[in-house]
């Protein structure tokens, strides 16, 4: 059964095609920088936009209809399944995230959820071997259940770590069954409403504990890939703790987490954060955490997570300079945590939505390796610094200088009036130049 | 000579007292929760607001004349001094803070600077002596100069790091020879404008190193006190690596500097970073970094560093409510940075000013004793993580716990539908009905 | 049967009861400056937000039943019905407000809705009588259903336009019928999402034509009240036409509607736009068009209607000063737009949350009468302005002065160099000296 | 005297050019749409950025001298002259724009400063004829001195207003001496620091007749141009009352004002009030009030205004798109209210900024145009509204259509589930398309 038969197989068409259902920047083989570009991108569906979200917002119910035929919850799930497989196929997308709500439905109990994930996940590992399709990341859906109101891992109520423990266990065990390469925290519960109530030191103890305990756990059933967490400031919680990159990477160093963890970069989240996403990325990047990318964009003017399929090519051409400059996705990749507007609400737009998407972070890519190329962005900056080179730089940098030869250098430079300019607009104009 | 001819000794007159120049809350040797409210508060002036800021904006000329009748710059500076320990007389503030270039005159060369520096340093120390005043914390100014235009720690220029780092070194010596007990590092220009042309990974290490040297030079010279970061997440920058207190930690742990230094916290740098300043003292106390308060308050829908004089009841009892919680000030204090508006320019408006504030810190500290003294808020958080004090929440809290026994546990809970109410109105009117 | 049994009738029991669930400033019949606090205030419970919201946010199901005991959608319906009464009655509120479908289900056609909610207005106007209870207001919900997800008066398509006409027609009727004094319109959807898509012109030609109709046919079937436009700058929509009072202000005389039409202001809206909620209800008074208020309190760090209870006291006294400045309600009153906390899910959390707003106001009542019966602050504004009285200033203000005269004047005037002191910090004093 | 030695002519190079001091967009008389490009974009240096700001900010001093070897004010003021001159010659700038203040040193009278005004004016007037260069707009700086610290027409003192008008009387009459096609009102400090302090309707009064005299005067003395009201929401005031395009059209409206006036959108103002640039040029377009436009970008991270060189081509692509729909431009144009940043601090930098700012809109004017003659987006636009071209949509768009004949429609619809696709998605990457 075709479950979107308005939905062609996608194609590459080149950058003139005017057809809107084909790709005018993504050509999975071709190679770039050394490397095809599906392995640069390592492209991701998003199972809970994609097969599950149904355009419902606070002042609003859904204008979309994800049942894919089915009667019964299981039959809905089952026909989830099939229909992320088709759409990955038509799509040329290669991997899927998840999380464990996602793609079976929640049982009254732990045994009966567990139960029903089993099942899928059978499915899922066939359809895998089918289509040749790999699972980028798996996590748990830790923040829907009204258990999990006040928490999962910082619950004031024990029973509420308990469960979510048990929870992550089991989304750890199937993230393993079918390979996964990634499992993503994402601690959306995981913060306070208020302080009035809050046990902040406690909270982050038994958060850090959490972490430690389930990520061993992984490790003991044969999980090699990575741990991550998705930095977020808030929403749904009115602050979580897993604010932005610079502060889980003090949280993993407090908790002795860094060994294992890297970080799973949203670009949604880091706006909210009041970050770029490209300075998010550089946080993980120059921190030894960068791992993966929830691709996506905000609205710098919304306050909420907007979820938009990414299409502006000054952003995805930043993020994988970015993505190059850290030596490319090892673990991770691309996935893209985006969902098509609540007024974009048939089929088709699914598919024309990934396609912008892609095809902005294809051109993105293209763009990067031209800048590199270009050389003169890189060689600037690598100018700009060359005074750590040599002299008293060079002992700066190897830090042997001591202070007092800095003070007898400073008081050699007499009126030191000026540096030189940082060219800012010059720079810009040099991206533009190549860009456009 | 009298500076502020209008502005009498300002007395403590009771909470009934309509007079404007008077202290209504703040009596300085009452004693709250076994301590006099001055050890409490350690009110701080802030000598570069109060003595030096005229009033200009980038849109306007200054509004008010801080030369105190001085003829040339090192008599301008002396009479600052003079009108400096003439308004913490009348105001009853017993400490002060500075930069290096608010003391004394910024010369043309580093040691034409420190001259006039170590000249207005002796008439401090004699000051402070004859007036029993204190001396907070020192700082130096790196972020005014333009050979600091792309950071001083950070910079790509060697030379303005050397320079900083002779600066950072006298200015260190003055706050041993007068007795400072804390040394505040504020990084406004440690940051970038575009990572266009911005090495983050450099930069970082630069001014860690810069810290490191700095810091230990203190210690070989005597100094006892506490080094503070003061974060701010930008402004003047584009981004400063100091963002929040969070950040702070993370890079203090990465370059092994948690020892030795603490934070100073700022109201207005806490809500430009989208945190409550109550949120960054809690976050700056449960890591043991509670250090220092630059006490202000910002406007919440201006996107800059307003710097008001904090009247705010609700924000001055939170924030000390937190004080308490961390033990109460050890070599910090609550510093005023603040200033009168643009357009509250007399001399009667810094008194004015000053009361507001002081009152405002004032009552917040008899409000939140009584908040203690009621108990209810308090007892409410102790009960809402009683879970964890017995059975599987012990074992959580003593990290004893295996993930086999959370999942057995989790299992027996059955259909876990719900947990208490976080009761946030109740706390809320609990909170007004203490305050009013 | 009583629905809220945890729940006792609310009484006023002086603000040293230490009672959680009792009055601490709220006492209906005392006169404040000469009128009962119940007409000063004039309380409203939303239907929407107390009797079917359930707590669910954009990452999580709902914590709260709503249902009332009810087994099918019209007995669902009717217990909410008698569940209000019951509350307003415990909790001393006289007024309420709804959506058409917050108080009748939504069937599959208009005809069907229109019957549900006739049958629930029966009920509605019995209860009213029985109970002495009043309408607010009345609206009409047209943002929920998915035919309205580009907009209703100003949708693309023609039919939603005709639907919303008529949904807003039988609203005017039920809210005629039920005696209330006000309608409200309130443009959630009403808005673009991108501008790619949107003819903006005609767009706003529509609304202002669908509000001339909709009015006129109220003022036809006999209804005396006022209309009202509530500001809200976007959520859900990206960008809303109704952005803020002054925006609206200006569509309103653009289309020939200031006559008819006022404006209910919403404190959490106010903030999202970028003001504080007294700014935009001195918008509203000084152009003749304050109306009536949603009272909540938003989070000024996140972006989103958070419409929490009011419990922050100086929002609540700069309010009701501003109410009194305006003559008082007329035939406006102040609705609690506000839910509890998702996390506060309890019905006792309904009677703290309702409790701590009423007070807050109450409280907000009694500290604003305390500013104008201290009248300095009043008799500081009248001063400031006092060079209008007389002199060039007067022929200003009566517009009778030439700019020769002016120039004259100011050439008189010599070196110009200072004005006046705004005193803004010594204003904020004598508050806090009112307030505390 | 030459001042910009080593900035060359700066040539059209074509968009395959390295040479970072050519065009590769900006080709003044090549025809695009059947008009010059120069006429299209009508570009002005801003005199106050350009000629007179020296990188300060404010936690740092100047970084740029811009004295041009004056060694008195006039000769510096006069040497600004000629080097403007230069610059728009080897720019290929036809238009400039000025404060009062930014052509001549303000005396310490009106008188004094009047005089100064008429000399410089004299030696612009004989460099504009030289030059064959216009005056854009002229306008009168009443914010930088602390006589207007309070306001200028909105202030309390009536001395103040007077000085305002009888300044910008004569900044109406250099306008005209100059051939200035239009006056911009930007009211920087006609707004409110606090409204404890403020009688909002007062101002509100005043400010509206002080527009009314002045541009009264300027008519009696045969200024045949645009006025231009500059809307700006905060900076340096608090809130200013000419928020937004909208707030300031309903302003217009009330003070009857709309016949005279437009407005001159400022890309970084827009932002600043939550909105995109397109919107606010879009909401004047709608309105009849597009005038002219201040050609910048912000940091929508940043709450202030940061007035960089726009290099963003999305945006200038959507701004010259509705500058086209507008009709192009009459008496206004694209003045760079746009300055180096601080760190940008060479003469050079200076030519970068203007080339990068320049090309980017000359770009986005190409990239408007070929989206026009695409015609996807304006199609698809057009039959998303087709509904109110027949039947009972065209009955609506005429308005001529009844209430009952809207319900007796709606109740034809039946179940009436879903509207069409608002396509988002698809139309953001048709833009992509052409643009990349």
């Amino acid at each position: 059964m075709e479950f979107f038969p308005t939905i062609p197989v996608i194609k590459y068409e080149g950058k003139d095609s005017k057809n809107m259902l084909a790709f005018r920047h993504y050509n999975p083989d071709e190679v770039i920088l050394g490397k095809p570009m599906r392995e640069h991108l390592k492209f991701a569906l998003s199972y809970w936009h994609t097969m599950c979200a149904e355009g419902s917002d606070m002042f609003g119910r859904g204008t979309m209809n994800k049942d894919f035929g089915g009667q019964t919850p299981m039959e809905i799930y089952k026909n989830k399944a099939y229909a992320a497989f088709e759409l990955m196929n038509k799509l040329s997308i290669d991997y899927f995230c998840f999380h464990d709500r996602d793609i079976a439905p929640e049982g009254k109990t732990l045994e009966e959820s567990n139960k029903n994930l089993d099942e899928i996940a059978e499915l899922l590992e066939k359809l895998m071997k089918e289509n040749n399709k790999k699972l980028l990341w798996g996590t748990a859906n830790c923040f829907n259940h009204p258990r999990y109101m006040n928490g999962a891992g910082t619950s004031p109520e024990a029973d509420a770590f308990a469960y979510a423990a048990a929870q992550i266990k089991k989304a750890m065990e199937v993230t393993v069954k079918l390979g996964g390469n990634g499992y993503v925290y994402w601690g959306g519960r995981e913060g306070y409403e208020t302080l009035l109530n809050t046990d902040m030191g406690k909270e982050l103890d038994n958060l850090g504990f959490l972490l430690k305990l389930t990520s061993q756990y992984a490790r003991s059933i044969g999980f090699k890939g990575d741990f991550y967490i998705e930095p977020k400031p808030k929403e749904p919680t009115k602050h979580q703790y897993d604010f932005d990159a610079a502060t889980v990477i003090g949280f993993l160093q407090k908790y002795d987490l860094m060994d294992d963890f890297k970080l799973n970069i949203e670009a949604n989240h880091a706006t909210l954060a009041g970050h770029t996403f490209q300075h998010e990325l550089a946080v993980a990047r120059v921190n030894g955490a960068f791992g993966s990318i929830d691709a996506n964009q905000g609205d710098l003017q919304l306050g909420w997570d907007t979820d938009q399929f990414p299409t502006n090519v000054y952003e995805t051409t930043m993020c994988m300079l970015e993505v190059i400059k850290a030596g490319g996705f090892t673990n991770g990749g691309l996935n893209f945590d985006a969902k098509t507007r609540r007024a974009s609400n048939t089929p088709e737009d699914i598919a024309y939505s990934y396609i912008a998407g892609m095809d902005a972070f294809a051109l993105g890519l293209r763009l990067a390796a031209m800048v590199l190329e270009d050389g003169r962005i890189e060689e600037f900056v690598k100018q700009r610094y060359a005074s750590y080179e040599s002299g008293i730089g060079k002992k700066i940098s190897d830090k042997t200088v001591t202070i007092e030869e800095l003070e007898a250098h400073a008081k050699g430079l007499g009126e030191f009036e000026t540096v030189p300019s940082g060219r800012q607009e010059y720079l810009e104009n040099i991206l533009n130049s190549i860009m456009f």
